[in-house]
């Protein structure tokens, strides 16, 4: 495909930025240390500003405050970031999805598939599932029955939905993940594990972005429930019943067991978990790596771990763990004496 | 499908309850909060308790100490969780397959597929590989060559053999799933690594479950052994000649390193690692996301990690972690000047 | 395939061992405790040195420091793994491909297969893309538009190749990897995550190793990029604009967040995690489970975490890490109290 021309007057007027400098034409966008006189770059993170005297952009957008470091023109905003992934979507090309249903695909006979849908080589959909407008369906997808994929939903290759999964409008789901698997449900009886059978299914809200690998049980009575706009990175793991409200977001290789509810706006770091039955309040925010053992109920930043060290300073620090509680009351003892 | 009806003195009768009130007519099974008249919940976990008061389910499976602050029909037992899991399975829908080989799957010449297996839309099947009495290898497969699966195994979708991977039978394994693997062998040659080749293969026992992306590597010389009934979560990672005795229960993104032998009835938890070569007894629990660095002996439970904070107390405590060694020196020069 | 009979004199000259003892035909490898007389094993691992007392092996591999304590036919070299990964390479059954194109993958019209390339059942491969010369695409992998496989690759199964993704020669996959899905970019704007464009690419240098269920995001701008030699293990989770040095390796379940640069010979452990936007220089090792938090510019050994406990220890203890900064003040207190 080739990229469009744009001009960096048309873009600060379709965006409401400030033009700083000569107009130029844009071919594309690109990163300030790659970017050529005909590219677009932005600075967002503070830590990239000495590359601003070095860049060979010709257009960048970023705050006013650091614009007196970049003499080309600049386009002025309060959030760059913002800016920036606004005027690179009209240079990104979309997946290539032809409505229709690709030759290779097995459809159930009871299945309805939106004329406007396309479903791609080597997929399949099962019984009485339903498949939106404009949707696509990428190579490889499992859909199985009794599912349902909203209008505009990109599930863009290998994506499973295993029975009972419901997606709202354009929710977007990558390669390898898999929702509406069995929560993992175990009871142990005479001394053997016995299955409890997975009655619920997923509700995934408008907008939702689900990543690679990524993986959401569905209920064991109840659904498992995504809010709308929530964006959940890859290989995260959810377990069945969890809730998470609207527009949280989870980075990579963070899990949250069963029955947990996470609420709005939070942000949950990578590799951080979330134990089950736990609630947390809506504006939570989870360092990396943290394990939430206790419910929350005061937004905030919350953390657990210790720091980073060379190899032969935390096997002194860390051996020193074990005697923690010694130490500490031995400290309260020696304070007594003092008195 | 149709749910049964039945009702709770049949229920009692045969799963050995105690019915309390009056008998009723069931429909289906429910959680506490959402249960309708007509179907059946159950009370296991402590937590949820106050839920009984106000809940519509005309029927409740329960312990005889819960039993008083609820009005409808009680169904009594010792293990409540046990008997809903039994009673709920009457309810479930069981996956939707016909036995035979669909026209899109690829069987290779030399496999030998039971009349009474289910092989489904875009399966594959290699070279000398069986699949036994009544499994189902459902859409997306790649069953590998070389490889067993037992009767009555089901893979859901989108499950990975790769080579040399015998199951048992009633194994149940959830899309994503990756057996066989190459195990992560490699020596530095020179500068460079070489593959260190893996010619062992997975053996799987009967009744286990295998979560969905989850991975389990082929042994380098030897097997990987699962033993009967052990129980995997999603995304766990096990690596090459790993050995898990029978009963083990692990949940997600947990993690098993080489060689390591893991006893029976041992609880793994969410997130939690596990190094390579060493040894843990039968009965042994280990908390969500902590690390085990050696060998156990003794039954029990076993943590590490520190506790969530707030994250300006968890800075500061933090920094601490790096000093405690010195902390605690002092504190014994201390001890000595008191002397 | 029937393994071929070599001798232990035949090894010896090939691979530049000395040999110890009579001559023998051997037909096979295997572990020291289950090895036959007809079979060769090894000893590289200290661990397992009391074993070779009791061996049926009638050929190892081994250091000369160790040969006195085995009685039969011994290979001496320096390095006992690396000679038995050449020799085991010898008896290892290869991935049985055949060139050509199975009637049921799909090919884009403008796609370029090499004749002598191999595209399995179920797999597609999308626009402009190119397939190298003896490259295998095992069963349902998913090639993308616009990516290029190299000559000797080999892609298992059910690997996904998203778009744009680059691989060099003999580039190995194992099944479920997914390279080259949406980086994990989002601007908040008004309240509402809004998407950026992921417009680079992942580039993949000669001889890398995926591991099964690992994701590689594509960049945001410029390419994700993994030198020559990198070796990935399963479950691995690399974002977006990470760069990897040559000959670096990662164990299961490690992660690095977007724009991380990790240096040439690092070893990263199990289940450790790098921030977004760190570099490490060459040779760093970090262990399993650790949290790198910044930079590192000196080589060696990194640590984070506490050591396994008893999880009656562990709580007191981890209670007091709640309390750490106020012990150390008391501490630095008394000891003014002393001066």
């Amino acid at each position: 495909m080739k990229p469009p021309a744009l001009t960096a007057a048309a873009l600060a007027e379709r965006f409401g930025l400030t033009l700083r400098g000569a107009d130029r034409t844009i071919t594309g966008v690109a990163a300030l240390a790659s970017a050529t006189p005909e590219q677009l770059s932005f600075l967002a993170n503070p830590r990239y500003r000495a590359q601003l005297a070095h860049t060979h952009a010709g257009t960048v957008v970023l705050c006013a405050t650091d614009a007196d470091v970049f003499a080309g023109t600049a386009l002025l905003t309060e959030n760059p970031y913002v800016a920036f992934a606004k005027i690179s979507a009209l240079f990104a090309p979309g997946q290539e999805s032809i409505p229709g249903i690709h030759p290779t695909a097995v459809i159930d006979a009871t299945a309805v598939i939106d004329p406007t849908a396309s479903i791609g080589p080597h997929a399949t959909v099962g019984a009485r599932s339903r498949i939106g407008a404009g949707a696509t369906i990428g190579p490889g997808c499992v859909i199985g029955p009794d599912c349902e994929v909203g209008d505009g939903c990109l599930l863009v290759a290998r994506a499973t939905l295993v029975t009972r999964v419901r997606l709202g409008q354009r929710v977007l789901i990558h390669p390898g993940a898999v929702l509406g698997a069995d929560g993992f449900g175990l009871a142990m009886d005479a001394g053997r594990w016995i299955k409890v059978p997975q009655l619920g299914g997923v509700v995934v809200g408008d907008d939702c972005e689900i990543g690679a690998n990524t993986t959401i049980d569905r209920g064991a009575l109840d659904d498992t429930v995504l809010e709308q706009d929530v964006r959940l990175d890859n290989q995260i793991q959810i377990g069945h019943n969890v809730h998470i409200g609207a527009h949280t977001a989870m980075a990579g290789c963070s899990a949250v067991a069963g029955s947990a509810r996470i609420g709005r706006r939070c942000l949950i770091g990578g590799g951080a978990g979330i134990l089950g039955h736990l609630e947390l309040c809506d504006g939570v925010v989870i360092t990396a790596m943290s394990l939430v053992t206790h419910s929350i109920n005061v937004p905030g930043e919350y953390s657990s771990g210790t720091p980073l060290m060379d190899n032969r300073s935390w096997r002194k620090n860390a051996a020193r763990f074990r005697q923690l509680d010694r130490i500490a009351r031995r400290r309260a003892g020696d304070a007594k004496d003092h008195e």
